[in-house]
């Protein structure tokens, strides 16, 4: 059936389901979602149960658009808003969008925009004929939500073409009479960094994630060359687990090489994407090496970009249909269900995940409706690979930053921007108002703050103790005013001139580069002072120098060659790991609802990835294997 | 290093390496080989080690061109051939082919135009300019082979320009960084029909086979349309290990497609292969389905069909070197050796192979310079699939044909053209020469006679004792005079009607088809008659039907259905098989020299797959797999 007419067919169908006197002038696909023009909105608004009902009849997501003669003037608009929502929401800012007779309200609490079930919502669109939708002012300024919401602004129009496209693409219909799925690894398996793996079936080829290896100049990209991801636009979508560089630093090269299909992900993901490419360009560039891509790029992914929140079941194929879980990892992380074809298969992909209760984020998703294959992380599927409990590290942690400052020491923690950071932070400022460590001030250098804002923004993506804080208690742990973010030269140069007892957490989590390395050089001939590190310290970093006991260490910067004599005491804090340890790891599978058939293990070096996987075919008399770059796996 | 400079390279290259005083005056590539262009034939000619250390020292295959003013006029070079090549040659054809250089002399013993270590050859080269090729005259007229050899006359010039674009792709030179190889699995494995693999390497794609499962309509085809093979042109080459149609059935296809590389085979390959593809047309407008290509498909391929005989090593791909030995399985078959890289990679693939000498074949071939992964034949995989051995078949069916002809009764046997059926002739005449059996007629119908001629073109790839039969007793058995060729309707009909006693080798060997229905449905009622199966009957044939012991046979023709009382005896004898019983199939790889590292299986049902392949593994601690179709493995 050719789109034209499965549209025309949804129209009668929709018509046909209406209450009588209700009628609509359209339908389009605007990405994975029908939208149904109308003239009569306030009668929809009326009605919540009218969308549900037909969202469920049609097994699609349904919006519903006013026509555009019956929108009010966008001033008289805004009056009519104000006085609607209650005061305390704080509305701060719109945007009249009338390609889609749309209003973007930004609020401080978008919760009392929406109303009970959405009640205050319709009650906008009667009064006013746009279709109101809310975005939640950024507690702390965010320049990239502030830049992305812009940028999306700016370019609706094009976005809209490209939704529609992406739309009738993905109704296209299935046409053959094969049943298969497979599974291509082009990075990821067996090693971590550049993850990227493609699904494919008869009708569509979906990629997940496009990471880069960050470390390795041989083996930096996926294997994107080979025909499974040829040409480029065969591809219907990238999915994208989470935002870290190894799941979706070389998202942007897509496009570089003329990719024109739709990202899907989590909004935190696409935030902190855009961040974090960003970066990597810039950083690339301050050490002489070529970025493999430009900021144009980055936009070009963003207008791409589709975001979906956790338990939205989208179509993203003519038979594959997404929804993501929480996977306790970083902000937005994302346990990925793709259920293939009408029945035939389902597949997990659980990405990086974390299957415990963080400071953060609740445990990873392991019940969905049906399950067949799964595909998952690896880092700590070693058998010895157990890491000390969470409340062990925070109690070492404590401990650390007590008896530094008890000698009037400072604490410098390297950390990465996103993720441990901010599970750092909430630690200390729990420790801080509790008074188990003194009211010193935690500065934040590097990305971190950016990082933190973008956390401050979703505030659902936290775990519900965290939200609960906040929704209810209105007392937001970020906000702190133990967090002092270091947004100046002048700062930085105080903090390093005039040193005082106090926390700072700096990137880069290795210490190759950042401020991190000014605050080293500056405080690293004291012996009161303490250098924590609470991540991973690859091969080749200075971290890892320290680590080994270097107590000559030379740093290069731009002025030359300088040795630093390290006095500074060394502690590592394990346990504040985004990844589930082996325990976990053994235990998402065995408690998964339901029980999987089969499991393919990916990202971990190659003795993890053969351990786990053997150590759950023991356990579980699962058939599982551990993936290998460029091989292909049939799961149906 | 562009192809030009590779050539300007390779061209002084060989100038130095040249005696002084010869000269050559230009190099080229046509197809696998080197080309070298010279106004002094004669030098090259009087001594035949010049070409032979070049070929050595340049590790490629080097062919001698004569420049064409120095070439003799055609008239007065046939006078000349005359008179260097002994009469009892048996010169019956010439082609003078002015663009290379060659005329090609058509000779009942090529043995004695080429002379000793290529004297003769040399001799007339240096009389005539050309350079002499030397080709059988068949010794029963062919004509499949009169027909191919007539329509590469015709289209030499374009068949001289594809040659040439072949010839620079292979030596367009190395690229990738990379390394790796990849078998991917498009059809064959754990089954029975629509053969094909393809290797891939980050330089180069090789197709190895292309097989129709004649007896499905659902999974008819390989996954032609899967990335891997597209686009088509990305494949660099296709490899045949032999003529059967799950190996070749759907090369024209690819032709079809729009495919323009070449197809590398053994020369009764390439005889049989366009026999087979045109019958196999023929068959399926018969039973009235549309063919899925056209002769002009068929001969499309033929046009780019590359011969090369067992133990020849040629450059087929920029890393990738390809040499055929003998398989045993039917006439050319080849156990398909590839060399990749600069001995990076050595893998063996066996193809349909016979691990015991025949009566037309020596057993196939297991020691190679190098292996390290094997892709193997499967079809008696299974641990109880024991085959009663060769000399009992023979004695079993002597016995049959006896006691048949005895009764004055008439034996009929189902076969298929090519193989069993020249295994069968071969029995049947040995045992009437030494007087076994009486000495009845043979009577060869449908397409036997014609596959016939083609085994007796090529005395070559039959085994030592034939040959030696053949060329030094002068003793060809498929010249008996017991065989007597169905070549006409009377004939066939006289058979019928006038029955006496004889054995009737008919097609098609499981009775779906073919002049043997005729013969069955003359000869069903009469119990001195005998109905010999030799060859494996698939379900849903009629063969199958008669195995199991129907009594009355219903057989539709045109003239509407007709019922066949089913008298006669039916015997079964087992063992005339091409394929390795399970006993060879693992005494194949446990004295493969050198030991192979990995053995993967393919070309059987599932169990007799996964059976072998756990078997070896427990036998000789060998990593195995069986393959399964749209999986892709990592070799390297
Ligand atoms: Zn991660
Ligand atoms: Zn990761
Ligand atoms: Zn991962
Ligand atoms: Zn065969
Ligand atoms: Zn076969």
């Amino acid at each position: 059936m050719a789109v034209e007419e499965v549209l025309s067919d949804l129209k009668k169908k929709i018509e046909e389901k209406l209450p009588s006197g209700t009628t609509i002038s359209s339908v389009e696909f605007e990405g994975p979602q029908l939208v149904v023009y109308t003239e009569e909105p306030k009668k929809f608004a009326d009605n919540g149960n009218i969308v549900r009902n037909l969202a469920k009849a049609l097994r699609t997501r349904i919006v519903v658009r006013p026509d555009p003669k019956v929108l009010m003037p966008p001033e008289e608009s805004i009056d009519k808003i104000l006085k609607t929502v209650p005061e305390e929401s704080g509305v701060s800012n719109y945007h009249f969008d009338p390609d889609v007779g749309e209003v973007i309200i930004e609020a401080e609490k978008p919760g009392l925009v929406i109303g009970k079930h959405g009640e205050t919502l319709r009650e906008i669109t009667k009064k006013i004929g746009w279709t109101p939708k809310v975005v939640r002012t950024p507690p702390i300024k965010s320049r990239t939500v502030q830049n992305i919401r812009e940028f999306m602004r700016t370019n609706h129009k094009e976005r809209k073409d490209i939704l529609k496209s992406v739309g009738r693409k993905i109704h296209r219909g299935c046409t053959s009479k094969d049943e298969w799925v497979r599974v291509t690894s082009l990075g990821g398996a067996k090693e971590v960094g550049r993850s990227c793996f493609i699904i494919s079936t008869p009708e569509s080829r979906i990629m997940i994630d496009c990471g880069v290896n960050v470390g390795s100049d041989d083996n930096m990209t996926p294997y994107l060359y080979v025909p499974e991801a040829y040409p480029i636009n065969q591809i219907d979508a990238v999915v994208l687990t989470h935002a870290h560089l190894d799941h979706q630093g070389l998202v942007p090269l897509l496009y570089k090489y003329g990719f024109e299909g739709p990202i899907y992900c989590t909004p935190p993901t696409r935030d902190l994407m855009a961040l974090l490419q960003l970066d990597y360009i810039d950083v690339a560039a301050k050490e002489g090496k070529r970025p493999p891509y430009a900021s144009a790029d980055v936009r070009e992914g963003l207008k791409h970009t589709i975001v979906l929140d956790y338990e939205e079941v989208t179509d993203i194929a003519p038979d594959i249909k997404l929804t993501f879980h929480n996977a306790g990892h970083i902000l937005g992380s994302a346990v990925s269900h793709f259920h293939i074809g009408d029945g035939l298969h389902n597949v997990v992909v659980t990405g990086d995940f974390k299957y415990e209760k963080t400071r953060l984020f609740d445990a990873a998703v392991n019940r969905f409706p049906r399950v067949e294959s799964v595909i998952m992380e690896s880092t700590y599927g070693n058998s010895n690979a157990t890491q000390p409990s969470l409340q062990e590290a925070e109690q070492n942690l404590q401990n650390i930053v007590n008896s530094t400052l008890k000698k009037d020491g400072i604490v410098l923690i390297p950390a990465f921007a996103v993720g441990r950071s901010q599970e750092v932070m909430i630690v200390l400022e729990d420790a801080i108002r509790k008074g188990i460590i003194p009211n010193v001030p935690v500065y934040l250098d590097g990305m971190i703050w950016e990082a933190t804002a973008i956390h401050a923004t979703y505030p659902e993506y936290l775990n519900n103790d965290l939200r609960k804080l906040i929704f209810q208690k209105g007392q937001n742990p970020f906000l702190s005013e133990c967090f002092k973010p270091v947004d100046s030269n002048e700062l930085r140069q105080k903090i390093i001139e005039e040193p005082h007892p106090c926390v700072i957490l700096s990137t880069s989590g290795m210490m190759n580069a950042g401020p991190v390395i000014e605050y080293f050089k500056a405080f690293a001939e004291n012996e009161n002072n303490t250098l924590v590190f609470v991540g991973y310290q690859a091969d080749g970093t200075l971290g890892r120098r320290i680590q080994k006991g270097w107590k000559e260490i030379p740093i290069s910067t731009r002025e030359g060659t300088h040795v630093v004599k390290m006095n500074m005491n060394v502690e590592v804090v394990d346990g504040f790991s985004g990844h589930s340890d082996r325990r976990q790891l053994m235990s998402y599978i065995q408690k998964m609802k339901p029980r999987p058939e089969r499991v393919y293990t990916e990202h971990g070096d190659e003795r993890s990835c053969i351990d786990l996987a053997s150590s759950l075919h023991k356990k579980n008399k699962l058939e599982t294997k551990a993936l290998t770059n460029l091989e292909t796996v049939r799961l149906v």
